[in-house]
């Protein structure tokens, strides 16, 4: 059985005005790849309620789950939770409890803005993630996860278990010395024998010294282990050095 | 006149498995802001022809640019070139010029595979970045650029000439200790009052204290202050101590 597959929908200004460098779509792809979750796409769209509707429906419909970061807050360029409850078409109703931790938390201090942050797509599951008093929610197979990294990586570990999960795929990694042109024939050919085996070729520089990283990856542990062995063989044949 | 719009498509099962993590697309977001191309949309998309096509298809209609990342080398996984030919409807023509470079540099190592480099959508523009033998290319609105970061930077200059850009945005930045939902109710009547304004709110922790970024951006300086005058007063106003 295939694995579940999964989207990425990035919301923020901040990040395609350069201003900050996106780090959540690397953490969500590592863990996913841990418990067997394929991401098969990531969109980043900015704070703009038609952007947003439109990407989630499509990635909604298209994979299993989807995790969207960022615009969560109290502020006016926070519009995710709206933009969700539009696409989904249900209202924005407030939660009693977070309400009551959110007065908790605040106190006198509390703004109506603040108050915002107790709003949720009617629907959606609240997923507490015990350090906070804003948990963030599932709507239907849709995370909705906040922006800054740390919260938003104990907001994605608090929903994982929710989910349901597939199979780690297989790896092994070869990393030499030298061109992936001197390989590339010879490796396309064992990509052929190895149909169900996901071999990747990625040429990187160290020290001005040209390496390859060779990747196998793949369900079946056996197919995988065939095909890396295949590639060593290829790697010696060709005599390149192995990268320590 | 509104600045021209770009798009980013990532292509690459090596960014989606997690296995790296991109940094390419805050290169390009940050270099565009530079020059006055608003970066609308990033796509990542894996190795594949369908998804490759369809996302290059919709992008290249959206926006004035777009610029891939990826999928540009001699190796099997390399499929970059081929799908945007697809994409276009047009052939892959080997280019003689780049065809001679290439004899030149690799000499008698010189493999059928590594030949694939020379290869082109027809119709494409070469664009040399006099560091290598495997330039990049622009066809049409699309500059298809190479994974490998410092690659891709060298690619991304030696476009950047080739394309019409816009006003860099008039950005002014405060950073303030607390929470932003202390100024959330007073800066949202403030964004509706610089509608031409873009104001960012962005929270983050710095040694387990609160801290926010306000961010301000638009085409029109005078605004721009205007509106950054205004939230200088409402952090006075609020007695928010700002980050030194």
């Amino acid at each position: 059985m295939p694995n579940p597959t999964a989207a990425i929908l990035v919301i923020g200004n901040e990040v395609l005005s350069g201003r900050i460098a996106d780090v959540n779509v690397n953490y969500i792809c590592r863990r996913c790849a841990d418990v067997g979750l394929n991401v098969a796409e990531v969109r980043m769209v900015r704070d703009d309620e038609g952007a947003i509707v439109a990407a989630v429906n499509t990635l909604r419909t298209s994979h299993t789950y989807v995790f969207t970061t960022g615009g969560i807050g109290p502020t006016h360029d926070d519009i995710t939770i709206h933009s969700m409850a539009k696409a989904f078409g249900v209202a924005v109703i407030r939660n009693i409890e977070v309400e009551q931790k959110l007065h908790a938390h605040y106190g006198s201090r509390l703004t109506p803005a603040a108050l915002r942050m107790a709003d949720y797509p009617a629907g959606a599951r609240i997923v507490p993630h015990g350090e906070s008093f804003a948990p963030s929610c599932l709507l239907e197979n849709v995370a909705i996860l906040a922006g800054q990294p740390r919260v938003m990586q104990l907001m994605f570990e608090a929903t994982l278990p929710l989910l349901q999960t597939g199979t780690p795929l297989h790896t092994r990694q070869l990393d030499v010395w030298g061109m992936e042109s001197q390989l590339a024939e010879q490796l396309g050919r064992i990509q052929t024998r190895f149909a169900a085996v996901e071999i990747g070729s990625y040429p990187y520089r160290v020290e001005g010294r040209a390496g390859t990283a060779l990747v196998c990856r793949g369900l079946a542990a056996d197919d995988v282990e065939a095909a890396f062995t295949a590639i060593n063989h290829l790697v010696t044949e060709q005599g390149l050095e192995v990268r320590g």
